[in-house]
């Protein structure tokens, strides 16, 4: 398997500046995140404090890191890490299909704005799961609940719909109420999805969970699959120090974990564009410091 | 007189971004530095990792600079600030020739590679001084020695020989040698300017400083005047908190005295220009709060 200096997760402006830097360095670098950097920036408003571009929308921002990128022959590979592990000597990072693996690795995943559940992280491995691709062979047959915090995710619904005996669907986005239920189209073989558009409460079981409490009903499940935009950071890294669901740093944005750099939104705010972008700079910087000294101890 | 919410001292990417950011959260602000922007960057190599900016010569990317602020109607304050006093409340800071007030100060004068000279830290105030226009009436009728960093001192120097007895004037900059000196051309009426391109040594005295030792000679003086480019951190605000040289900051870049930040080379390495301008967004915000907190408590 190919071995990287350092895998950047996130493309969000972070993990750009941290890409640049790097390969400006020579680094070998993965660069994992979605190759549509639009999508992320379409909610941003006019942009007037990116010292040096006077006054910009998201999607012209874009356009510009877009070219940047190209002009430096970096690629984004469009992928969804779901786990980090620190393996000691590197790190394994699990992708959607594959796994990846680096000498160092930089979160630049964004801020997750939404809390756990109250029995999410009790259950997590354990009838809870963030990722369709890892865990679906887990649940053939069964009965599972999908909490859906982007379109996307419709995929992963239907792709479960072809394992699973069951799927509830809940989507968390475009204000799903009763009456949006039918702009909800998962093209299914076996017509065994249901939409459910009460919010989810809380997660309990005994062993495992086995049930998803919402806002109007008790959903009996063998599992409960949460597919958020971003992971939370406790969650991606196991072990990972956090404060306030952010990433701890200090100022080097060094994490609790040797080889483990953190930079952008996912560090705490403000959430601004050129703050995330200084901080890519930096723990790209703080990477390359630490590959170097890690060749020099042999 | 006129009191500033927010005084920014230096016109780098960190000054100018936090200037940018606290113009935007309609903040009263005092932008001081010098106006030629260029001069700043003339050295910079070709740019590549300025985010959204694909490669840019510094002299661009200057002018890039310039457009933002003028699209944003700030002001340059052309000046030097000597001194910058924490009064309680608020801050005084020394320029040339004018005292100006602010709630809060953003230090973003860059990073300061000299280090101190032998006897510098000990006769500051007695003997040793870093503004001409401050000090000169000190010593009218005497011999001063003027340590110049830059080719304006020459009119500091040029100043100091109307007022002063005899001037050394020991230029720092062009690799000046020798066969330089004729170079070296200070404007003075009284032709009592001697240039010496001995590098200083070391600063010895007794109750005040009075000897300037050379790596030639010993040049016998009343008072010397060291003109940095930037003044070192501790000498620029009495009682800060620094390291190795910089200004010891936390991640909100909040510094060791309540209402004056830092941002950019002055808060350490890595010296970069995409780094600094992340941090004068971080700095400028974190003044805002600090502003509002204090309108708060009234």
């Amino acid at each position: 398997m190919d071995r990287f200096d350092i895998a950047i997760i996130g493309t969000g402006p972070a993990g750009l500046e941290a890409a640049i830097t790097a390969k400006i360095r020579n680094k070998k670098i993965l660069l994992i995140g979605n190759k549509d950097l639009s999508l992320k920036v379409k909610k941003a408003h006019l942009i007037k404090n990116y010292l040096g571009i006077p006054e910009i929308s998201g999607e012209k921002l874009a356009d510009n890191f877009e070219r940047h990128l190209s002009d430096m022959e970096i690629e984004i590979t469009e992928d969804k890490i779901s786990s980090v592990y620190a393996m000691g000597d590197y790190f394994a990072l699990q992708g959607a299909d594959v796994m990846y693996e680096a000498d160092s690795v930089i979160l630049a995943t964004g801020v997750v704005l939404e809390k756990a559940y109250p029995g999410e992280q009790e259950f997590l491995g354990r009838g809870v799961s963030y990722c369709a691709t890892c865990d679906a062979p887990l649940y053939k047959d069964k009965t599972v609940a999908v909490i859906g915090y982007s379109q996307k995710e419709e995929a992963e619904a239907a792709f479960l719909c072809e394992v699973c005996e069951k799927v509830y669907y809940l989507p968390m986005y475009g204000g799903a109420t009763p009456t949006d239920k039918a702009a909800i189209k998962i093209p299914t073989v076996k017509e065994n999805i249901e939409i459910i558009t009460d919010k989810p409460k809380e997660i309990k079981g005994g062993m495992k969970a086995d049930v998803l409490i919402t806002s109007g009903a008790e959903l009996k499940v063998d599992g409960i699959f949460i597919l958020r935009e971003s992971v939370a950071p406790s969650q991606l890294v196991p072990g990972l120090a956090t404060e306030d669901n952010h990433v701890k740093v200090n100022r080097k944005l060094e994490t609790s974990i040797a080889g483990c750099f953190a930079c952008g939104d996912i560090t705490g705010a403000p959430y601004q564009y050129i703050k995330a972008a200084g901080e890519g700079n930096v723990a790209a910087l703080s990477a390359v410091a630490y590959l170097d000294e890690k060749k020099r101890k042999g």
